[in-house]
């Protein structure tokens, strides 16, 4: 179906997570107020915390408040549209945005404000207020939106964000060109670490990661080497470890496999309880960097780079599905093969 | 018993650590080789590590070769003489240093080569070579010998290790004057660090401890504020946190009590597996440092500290015993109300 710019429908199709459900359901088209647009999703990134979250919403919502943070406003019971890394296009209704024509391609930070004089922000993709980009239409905060340039494909554009969060964990990390690098996890988060390391001038770049397609994708863009971990003594041997898997044990392993005075940058986002030997992290004198978050200038940063060329994440894209098929995919993703899988609205 | 400065005994009294049993044991007295010197103790102070250390062996001997670092040559199955805080004097002996007159009071890094041309240092305390403070006589390594000025009182020389600690841990904070500063844990190493903050500028200084000795010690020394952390609720409330517990379940307390962004410094050493929720450190972009050696010039700066009055741990000196009291003193300090507990030898 294909939708006229200028004609807004009431309702839209969305996939929620109610409880530990995914499916597809009739939504209301959600209403933008002052400083806020609404946009039409052209395409819309699954990320691996999504696939957390689905899986693990129960122990989240079981956390001290405090310790929830950008999630706290998601509350899976009552009905959750995931999906924070989209491209949208401005949509033609009473209530665009003054200034931005009717499908204009844009992308921002997934962050939306309830009003411009310093409403509080909730998390695109984690609230139960704001249904995001696995759904047909959004609301964006107008003050953050960036135009995507022409020559930028929709699918380019949705991986803006996942390519923030690779530039933010780089910059954490300090790298220097004699460090030894290690990125854990060969899937989007972890291949856009790899882009982004290269970038920072490191020499020598070890990736792994169980799945060998993955394992194929890291060295053909760029790693110096990559392994199974299953197969490989856990050993200090690296100066700077990119935590980019997030599940239970493998902050334990990037604490094994850092060298003495190493600094360790936990990426994936864990979503359960974990276990770790601090002993061997003080020995070692670790630093561990948690970080979730990129700066709004490091977003616009990672849309110039992939404008410009410097930053090429189309071999992360695996897979383009429809709406429809996006259920399945949060399923079989759990046993990755693939890397980046993006759903492409009509 | 005293002890003729120019005559050395073969034999020494010193109290080992074998299995899971400590006992009061005569032993050879070390023979120091070339680049090293013997020394006699006159005072040697218990260390949190060491009531650790007595406790988990077991489980530090289980762990991964290169995770157990500087206790890698301690097998506490073979009989370890434990004590790594002292001040000693230079003996004259066949094999006393050259430049160092017997009866010169001393104290040195805990470490001790085997050579001067870059022998392997081993850790004073953690060995099975060389025993260490917990005994008469200790072997140390002449170029790191630091001569204790006379004003100096063997004790407070005994703690120029834990200042050391203290130094270390707020030097890898960087706090700065307008942080939040929460100190878990008021024994000495958590008093040290106390002390050094308030050198460092820092205005807002919590403490806290379950023993109301302890956080009254905290209060006398400066502390802003104390508190029980068993009544007060875990909040994001601080922009630096030290761990000076170190055990199970102290890193997420901390992680629990920082503010976003916020940095720990973990100092206590827990020899135990931890538990964690990574989730909750992620969504605050905490950093994690562990640390656990001071550099030769920190350790030289807490003894200068000391000497001069910049820093006054006598207060932290809450009981001298013999080392006859030593196997008891180890025991009770499981439930401290104690703090520093020096054996003052003859």
């Amino acid at each position: 179906m294909s939708v006229d710019r200028n004609v807004v429908p009431a309702e839209m199709r969305g996939m929620v997570l109610c409880g530990d459900r995914l499916s597809l359901d009739r939504l209301p088209v959600p209403q933008p107020m002052t400083g806020q647009v609404l946009a039409k999703v052209r395409a819309a990134g699954i990320c691996g915390s999504d696939l957390h979250f689905a899986q693990h919403a129960d122990y989240v919502r079981s956390l001290p408040h405090d310790e929830i943070g950008v999630l706290a406003n998601a509350d899976h019971r009552r009905g959750v549209v995931m999906g924070h890394e989209f491209a949208a296009e401005i949509a033609g209704s009473p209530g665009a945005a003054r200034g931005w024509r009717p499908g204009t391609r844009v992308v921002s930070v997934p962050a939306v404000r309830a009003a411009v004089d310093g409403g509080t922000a909730e998390m695109i993709g984690y609230s139960n207020t704001y249904p995001r980009a696995f759904a047909e239409y959004i609301v964006m905060t107008e003050a953050t939106l960036l135009r995507v340039p022409d020559h930028v494909s929709d699918e380019m554009a949705a991986m803006v964000e996942p390519c923030a969060v690779g530039l933010h964990a780089v910059r954490a990390a300090s790298v220097g060109p004699n460090d030894r690098a290690l990125i854990m996890g060969a899937g989007p988060i972890g291949l856009m670490t790899l882009l982004w390391l290269k970038q920072a001038g490191a020499a020598d770049i070890a990736v792994s990661d169980p799945a060998g397609e993955r394992r194929s994708l890291a060295a053909q863009l760029g790693a110096t080497r990559t392994f199974d971990p299953r197969d490989e003594p856990v050993a200090a041997a690296h100066d700077v470890v990119f935590d980019c898997v997030g599940v239970r044990g493998t902050l334990q392993e990037a604490i094994g496999r850092a060298a003495e005075r190493g600094r360790i940058v936990v990426v994936g986002v864990c979503m359960t309880e974990d276990h770790l030997r601090p002993f061997a992290a003080i020995n070692k004198e670790l630093t561990v960097r948690f970080v979730v978050v990129y700066a709004d200038d490091e977003f616009a940063e990672a849309l110039d780079a992939i404008a410009s060329g410097l930053i090429d994440p189309a071999p992360l894209l695996t897979r383009t599905i429809s709406l429809d098929e996006l259920p399945d995919a949060f399923a079989s993703l759990r046993e990755p093969s693939d890397c980046k899988v993006v759903v492409k609205f009509d």
